[in-house]
């Protein structure tokens, strides 16, 4: 089935095949990759849409002294498979796995880690100048689709690369937008303008590269004999190649958006809809801000290229004129929401954790110096799995709770993220909602009712004795674990829900009726909502010992997101684990306790 | 001398004037400009090149319902003093005085707050959708120039505005370079060409808008009929105008850089340079990479658009080949920089502190996830003065010392600045030294020897009996008012040095030898580097009170930095109140010792 593909273990192995036999090897290699896909789960249409680019570049250039960097990275499955990690496709994404992603440390051949957008075109600039000033000769060869092309930091690239007019830079523009809708920017129109014919391609040569294309990315014939004369070019060249997300599963190319990463399936029935129990986080929000849109027609809803991750599906078919999806373009999202809230509507943005960071100063230059009433909806707060460190919501605590005028909310289940989402669109300044990735614990959402800002909630009592009372300060997520840690010990848990303001009151509170506290967050440590609560009892001058609870100084490896949690102990078992080894640490009064401790923790561990 | 401008309180008082004199008040308004800075400071060059654009903008349409964005906003003088600001000029920038941006708390033609750079077409973007979502009819203008066009964000923000064919979004590109230079990146290239008329515009009209241009920016006879034709048409519009900084003034207008934003000068002698004692961070930092360059081939320098204000012209002159302006591109010039790393280069990214915020998921997904050896030097770290809020550098500790990987430094002067930069250099992964705006304490840096990695440095220590020992954890420019405030006290001082990795050992030593700890920043309190002290505290179980001086929640307004500092409390007075409080607070116990402190204080503060 595979008797091509067996055969090719490295690149060399691949150079060394006639060229006829290239379009063969496409078959094996796609084909290889429905079935891998189809029972690892990962991302599909993508890959399917790469099978002949990665052989072509492998092919000409002179992997790995040429370095190849694939945007977004998550497309690079065949480069993966033709560099030594067919075997290891089987366990993608899975804990102890090979990536979804390029990883410097998994091969050579990886020569720069990607996973968010935008980002390869820099990098393979920077290598480029790093030969010349070396003076080692290589090719240096950036692949960046459609939609990491709008993304401002790929211009940032393209206009810095463009004077270069002496480095053997090559960018791969692999344009897979079939369709022309009204309902998209600027940029893609002209590159379906492009693409038929209709124009030169004055957008790339005004910023100094020269433009070869539009050619047919799944036709090797072609790909091949391009690659080979653009090998032979100084300066930046751009090459404009069309290809087809899903090629060559038909399920796939005609909904490329349902098999973007789908998980299991049977590639002879394609994927089934399976029913969910109970619904995300982010169904939760989707469902939350049409109830909202339908009452206030003030309401807007922000997104930088997630509509569907983020839950926007439903709202932009009922409000169409209020919805705005700006494109891979997330500083752009959130001053757009700044200018939209000083004239009097209510922008939503929802983004993910980790790709707030690309719009950190435009959070703080735009939004909060002014106090402007933006809410942000933040998803995949915390652990998220498969896409590992790049995807992890791990800093949003800390780097949000630094900022003047925003308040942090984090609510425990589902129907208080629906109260906080209402909470905030109540308030005059701006103010982030953070909820993790996947389903919550099952409570139904149907509240609109606010909450009290800045309170957190007391929701277990213990009943020990004075000198031995633990107290657990949960936020968000740790609320439904420290419950179960807290049966296991007798300790009193509090609901914070407020990242900031902090609930003051409750922690003085807590700090003096309990003997030991515990903080627990599904974030980092270092600069977190534990240590928020730190700064506050300083503050008072009265300080029980304190164990935080989160990530800690690492970043996170991917795996499911139980095994995740369970690595950085943040299970119940590991929580239960930590906080006996502090109380022993502390010597707890009676050694007594602690042994009790232990012994209760041993049970519930096994 | 000032008659037509004496006569303009409002821009309706602009509009009742008939169009023939608008040239005489131009002048006016130039002549008032150049006079008003040159005794207050401030920006000249950009503002002397907006004269007739903003006395055209307010003429034409009708402000302030009509919204302008003025990019960056340093060029906005002429648009404050025509909106009822000009007897305000004399104390901008000065505590208490008018800002030397345009801010919303300032006057309601201040329609959006700037000060970085390429937000203001996102920003008009968000306004003009706000309009037309509740049927309000109005134009929104974004004034933007050559160099904030280099910002992907703007090119984010025109391929979403791309979209909205019935929108009245007028977007001014103010095109103030003068040469075309081959070391500048390929849109100027493209931009020059515009405008001697030797190409298309196809990159704006690619991007969905409607081109008219180049036109002369100071003639109001041709930018008012544009202007008026301009307001006729739908959907986006870039006018192309061609102004030249300083214009009008020779010595601003040949030698923009020296007068964009000079000290007070006699407008008839000009800037006189000024011998300056002792040098400057930015200064100490020039010499020690031309040092260290011309010992390593393998060092280059990157800065997004700042070589001087970073200090690297000497750096471009003697080494042209490693240094790279990227333009305005924070996020472009780490993902740069990490591609150079990842093959075999040392880069050195100089940028401000504010601006770093602009670039914090490259720093996070692709410099510290991949652990590569990227050195930050982070000026205007803290206090600033007369740029205010927008350019404080108050969350850097907070945002840095989140992420895994990262060494994060603050010098205490001028020869630990050089000593850490060297110390960073040696490191095989991501570093940043951060250091403040302006002069150090005079301290002679020669030397380029490491010091020992998250190790710091006892500097004084107290003869204070058990029981009463305070000792105050410095970090950075803390260091010498605490020596200050330690010699009044009778405290001991530590030189922290690094905030990631804390010195452990020390701050346990310290806890064990003191009875309370006081820590101080130049930097927010919140997730600052106290916060980090707090968490070790925490974990070893034992605990003194700690008393967290930084700044608080709240942005920091304008002053002279010697002013802003002590209204932050940040000055030796502020801090030995300060913890005078909170030593009574906390009922040191004897009483006396509270009194005989206070007593002390108050002297001190005489």
């Amino acid at each position: 089935m595979f008797d091509l593909l067996n055969t090719i273990d490295s690149p060399a192995d691949l150079r060394a095949l006639h060229a006829q036999v290239l379009g063969p090897l496409a078959d094996e290699l796609r084909t290889f990759i429905l079935h891998s896909v189809s029972k690892s789960g990962g991302h599909l249409s993508a890959n399917l849409g790469t099978v002949e680019l990665a052989i072509a570049l492998h092919y000409v250039f002179d992997t790995p002294d040429d370095r190849i960097v694939w945007d977004v990275g998550h497309q690079a499955y065949a480069h993966k498979i033709l560099t030594g990690r067919r075997e290891a496709m089987g366990n993608i994404r899975q804990q102890g796995g090979v990536s979804g992603f390029p990883r410097r440390c998994e091969s050579e051949y990886d020569t720069f880690g990607t996973a968010h957008s935008s980002t390869s075109i820099s990098a393979a600039l920077g290598m480029a100048v790093a030969a010349r000033n070396q003076a080692h000769r290589r090719h240096c060869v950036a692949v960046i689709g459609d939609g990491a092309l709008t993304g401002g930091m790929a211009y940032e690239a393209l206009n810095n690369a463009g004077r270069y007019q002496d480095l053997p830079l090559l960018v791969i523009f692999n344009d897979n937008e079939m369709s022309i809708s009204p309902s998209v920017g600027a940029l893609r129109r002209h590159f379906a303008e492009l693409r038929a014919g209709h124009c030169d391609a004055m957008l790339f040569k005004s910023l100094g590269f020269s433009y070869t294309g539009p050619i047919d990315g799944h036709n090797l014939d072609v790909l091949v004999p391009a690659l080979i004369a653009l090998k032979q070019c100084r300066g930046p060249q751009l090459l404009h190649i069309v290809t087809q997300k899903g090629h060559g599963y038909s399920p796939a190319a005609i909904d490329p958006v349902l098999y973007h990463a789908p998980g299991k399936f049977d590639p002879a029935h394609g994927v089934v809809p399976t029913v969910i129990g109970k619904p995300t986080y982010t169904q939760v929000f989707s469902q939350w801000i049409c109830d909202e849109a339908a009452l206030d027609p003030r309401i807007i809803a922000i997104t930088p290229a997630m509509r569907e991750g983020s839950g926007l599906v439903e709202f932009e078919k009922r409000f169409p004129d209020r919805f705005f999806d700006v494109e891979i373009a997330e500083q752009h999202a959130l001053t757009f929401a700044a200018g939209a809230a000083v004239d009097g509507l209510k922008p939503v943005v929802a983004i993910y954790s980790t790709f707030m960071q690309r719009a950190y100063d435009q959070l703080i230059h735009d939004i909060a110096i002014q106090n402007l009433p933006v809410l942000f909806a933040i998803d995949r707060a915390g652990v998220v799995g498969g896409d590992g460190a790049t995807h992890t919501g791990a800093f949003d605590i800390a780097f949000l709770r630094c900022i003047p005028n925003l308040t942090v909310m984090t609510p425990a289940d589902e129907n208080e993220c629906r109260q906080l989402l209402h909470t905030a669109l109540q308030l005059h300044g701006p103010c982030a909602v953070r909820y993790p990735r996947g389903q919550g614990r099952g409570v139904t959402a149907s509240s609109l009712h606010s909450l009290p800002v800045g309170r957190g909630q007391i929701c277990r009592v213990t009943r020990r004795p004075v000198g031995a009372r633990l107290a657990l300060l949960a936020f968000g997520s740790m609320v439904a674990p420290a419950l179960e840690v807290a049966g296991v010990l007798d300790a009193t848990v509090a609901n914070m829900r407020f990242i900031k303001p902090l609930d003051h009151h409750l922690i003085e509170q807590l700090a003096r009726d309990n003997d030991v506290l515990v903080t627990l967050e599904e974030g980092c440590v270092m600069g977190g909502v534990g240590s928020a609560c730190l700064e506050h009892l300083a503050s008072t001058g009265h300080f029980p010992p304190v164990l935080q609870l989160g990530f800690n100084d690492e970043f996170i490896e991917h795996g499911t997101p139980e095994q995740v949690l369970e690595m950085c102990g943040l299970d119940a078992a590991g929580i239960l684990h930590s906080i006996t080894a502090f109380l022993c640490s502390l010597d707890m009064k009676s050694s007594t306790t602690c042994s009790a401790i232990n012994a209760v923790t041993l049970r519930s561990r096994q």
